[in-house]
């Protein structure tokens, strides 16, 4: 028995990771062939690529291989749902020692075929290579069904902000781990596995979202970027961002750290892969989606002052997002 | 002026990496959103993924980075115009070190747009994170144009197999720089900058290939893999094998090596990226594809002897391919 992914070669290990993937109705050829074959129904293709690096991303102690392949499946397929898409196919770069465990790669694909199965996708082909440290790559394929793509820059003056998932719960799962803490588990566990509402996306295409993105890296960060390819502002109101019982938990259990507002969480931790969008006004919100904001145009007075394009009750906020090479 | 990636921080690398690639027609909608949008005019998209790990598909005293970039797309856009597709589009996941010069990540950029404008594709989308070492992922989208693609598994006995590209040469050019040699160059090039002849991938599709692959792990051994998949042998001929003059010249710099031998170079030599390919017989092959053996029947007594399935002149060959996780 090979006990280490040395043992087993490149090509074992593939075909061990590859076996489990069922192959879906938008697959047409799937791992085995120099390239996948995915079917594209209406002659286009979202994509969008992600590396997870180890120590960076994620650390093999705090999660475990299941929810590493849960994480890297979600922070992609997040991604196609945010252009308003339904998630089909996946190829996954997987850059591991050589003297890891095969459990840890059996472990790893069966998080990533979980939460294929919950998003709706499948993997179609990979690559397996060895490396110092562990690598995942992913790249996410998508189907827009006939919808307008929803892009960042299509947001008006006028237009509802909402969000859909969920905001702060992984960045205080995040925290609790870097004090040892090992409560409150939700959001160790949202840390771990966050569970972006996939259907949420091409039902905001469907309800008409001007533009929308999934909050990877902060909702004031992330909503800046919109604010700044759609040439507007954006107010949030801090009573509509109420925090869940586990994450005002989470903030006392982190009293005296900076990131002990359970509210500053909502508005600068990344990763729980929530959906926040732009609607006409006037759009009724399915209850998946709650209203937190309105978008203004920006002035030329602004730019000038080079002030921020996000305020909370119309004031600046501090909240800092994550910079991955800070 | 920021002079590390650190300073320049990812946001600015992102930009900066992906300003350089043209908007082809096959892009919708590029880099700078959740996902690109690229076209997929007959309603099935082409995919395929790899990853390259410094130490381990390159050394940075051994390539230039802007070689890297080059390497990185010919990689996959071969495994793309193997299935008989047209190369369209690519994402790049790039980890690097912080202290890693802004340079690098030009040339690298510069590199990669060399190939892309040569393969006809694109960037439309990528992610930039650090890493202990460079990782370069690359997934590469392709388009198959109406064409049935060619997998490995339709390989009939009685096809004629046939290669075109160049063999053993980036195998010749490896072993001359693990000996501190530097000529003949023709062969460092072909290891650093190697040039599938991707417009062959859609022609042979055209001249109803019956089975294709790019030669990425040796001649035998991915001819193997091609046998697996059509349960078939092939015999390859010594003499249609000539190694070219610049092939004869690196054999002989490394006389005394196992590697020294020509045609063994060619027969287990990788990364050339040449495509090797099977037709009915009778095909009338274009000057760019020559003709290497004949597919065979694969009888239950070879089966069951385990006997190669790749011959030359009818007899075994020790041609050992590349391994990952030797």
């Amino acid at each position: 028995m090979a006990s280490t992914i040395g043992d087993l070669g490149e090509f074992g290990l593939i075909e061990r990771v590859t076996a489990r993937f069922p192959r879906t109705d938008d697959v047409i050829l799937g791992p085995g062939d120099d390239a996948a074959v995915v079917r594209a129904p209406d002659r286009r293709v979202v994509a969008s690529t992600d590396m997870l690096v180890e120590g960076r991303h994620f650390r093999r102690d705090w999660s475990t291989p299941r929810d590493i392949g849960h994480k890297a499946v979600a922070q992609n397929f997040a991604d196609v749902a945010a252009m308003g898409a339904r998630p089909t196919t996946l190829l996954i770069g997987l850059g591991v020692p050589a003297d890891l465990a095969v459990d840890w790669a059996d472990e790893f694909a069966a998080g990533v075929a979980a939460e294929c199965a919950t998003a709706g996708g499948t993997v179609v082909g990979g690559d397996t290579v060895r490396s110092d440290t562990v690598v995942v790559s992913v790249t996410a394929l998508g189907d827009l069904g006939g919808r307008a793509e929803v892009r960042r820059d299509g947001a008006r003056p006028g237009d509802v902000v909402a969000v859909a998932g969920r905001l702060g719960l992984s960045a205080a799962g995040l925290a609790l781990l870097d004090r040892g803490l090992d409560a409150p588990e939700a959001c160790l566990r949202e840390h771990r596995r966050p569970r972006p509402p996939y259907a949420e996306g091409p039902r905001a295409a469907l309800l008409g979202a001007t533009a929308m993105l999934d909050v990877s890296d902060g909702l004031v960060q992330d909503l800046g970027h919109l604010c700044a390819a759609s040439g507007v502002t954006i107010d949030l109101e801090r009573a509509a961002l109420v925090p869940p019982p586990e994450l005002r938990a989470a903030a006392a259990a982190l009293a005296g750290e900076r990131s002990a507002d359970a509210t500053a969480l909502m508005l600068a931790g990344g990763e729980d892969h929530a959906l926040a969008a732009t609607f006409p006004p006037g759009t009724e919100l399915p209850d998946a989606w709650t209203r937190i904001g309105t978008v203004a145009p920006r002035s030329a007075e602004a730019d000038a002052a080079a002030a921020p394009a996000v305020t909370v009750d119309g004031r600046p906020t501090d909240a800092a997002g994550w910079r991955h090479f800070g």
